[in-house]
């Protein structure tokens, strides 16, 4: 007699995160897991991009937090579709919490789903969530030597959006040294210097977000 | 019959917090877990603490990282006994790694150990090392929207010192704001607004640090 084996071949998140994905794919949205240490403008960064992609897109967003609604409050404003995720304690967004966000949302009106994840620069990393795309945004007064310290974040992600380029001239930030470091590590991915306070910047990320998703119609 | 039922009645971190804070004690040596965000300043005011008080007393420093030793070369260009702990992914200090640390240091000539957290605002709240005081190093460029978005950490420590005040002229940060959304979640914290690059407020908390070490020599 045969003995059958299961075998959990992958993990309970990584198959929540498959289910996800196919989700998005079937109504055609694009998902963007966008993470940050805290305050390093996440939030700044999806107002400035449904800003700028309005016009082209229609976009939905899920804020992540652990506590409190103040982000989801500032998104609505923009009069765009938003559910928001307190983790009660959870230092990351997992696939389980977006499926039930996506269930929440009304998916057929939407193109781009911008996930703005719980504010921390490890923990996020490590869980997939089906979405398309990572992103990190760094901001300046944070220091140029974050590649070195949390590794596994700066190596994951397809885009660094580097945030508060205002601040460039009253704090210790070497920007090419930045650049280098995460080369270093990632060489793939793509770098944005961005300041949402100004909107410098901001532009050349959107269009190259758009391209991403829509290869044809940007080529 | 008697049927003997172990519990595990403290956790095995809280176990082992207890003992190091037993070792401390017995050295005499009083230590500060200081946490933050990334790149908030704990470095920065780990190296102004070492200063301001360097000739009051004898400071050891435990860096703790994910990765890299970039922290504990400048803190040991100080001359004072450091310390390097990598977690390698891990996203907190455990009692644990205190002890292996406790063992590396010469703790006969260490009076106040100011230990440096991962850089998240989230999991460290969890942990206790066995230390004799927790402080959370915010920063004014980050927001002052944090302790409703992570109100452990805000509601767990003694003392939060508000870094880069030097910055409040070029972000949107209200000071008032800010001090009475942790008031109010943590009646009983302090609160130091400093900036670790203009050297201002420091001298303020160094003494107030000492003072709580040393309650009948400051008063």
């Amino acid at each position: 007699m045969e003995i059958k084996v299961l075998k959990d071949i992958l993990g309970a998140n990584e198959q929540i995160a498959r289910k996800n994905h196919a989700l998005l794919e079937q109504h055609g949205i694009f998902a963007v897991n966008i993470m940050a240490s805290p305050g390093a403008g996440k939030t700044s960064l999806v107002l400035q991009t449904i800003k700028t992609l309005r016009s082209k897109l229609k976009v939905g967003v899920i804020e992540g937090d652990i506590a409190s609604t103040v982000d989801a409050e500032l998104v609505g404003k923009e009069g765009v579709p938003v559910v928001q995720i307190n983790t009660g304690g959870e230092c990351h967004l997992d696939a389980n919490m977006i499926q039930n966000a996506l269930n929440n949302l009304p998916l057929k009106s939407i193109e781009l789903l911008l996930i703005e994840n719980v504010g921390n620069l490890v923990c996020p990393a490590e869980f997939n969530l089906g979405e398309h795309m990572k992103a990190l945004v760094a901001s300046v007064p944070e220091g140029d030597d974050k590649p070195f310290k949390y590794p596994l974040m700066f190596t994951t992600v397809d885009a660094v959006i580097i945030n508060k380029t205002d601040l460039l001239p009253y704090v210790k930030f070497n920007l090419e040294a930045f650049t280098k470091a995460i080369k270093a590590i990632n060489a793939k991915v793509e770098i944005f210097p961005v300041s949402c306070t100004t909107g410098e910047g901001v532009q050349k990320w959107a269009e190259w977000l758009f391209a991403r998703m829509r290869p044809a119609a940007a080529g």
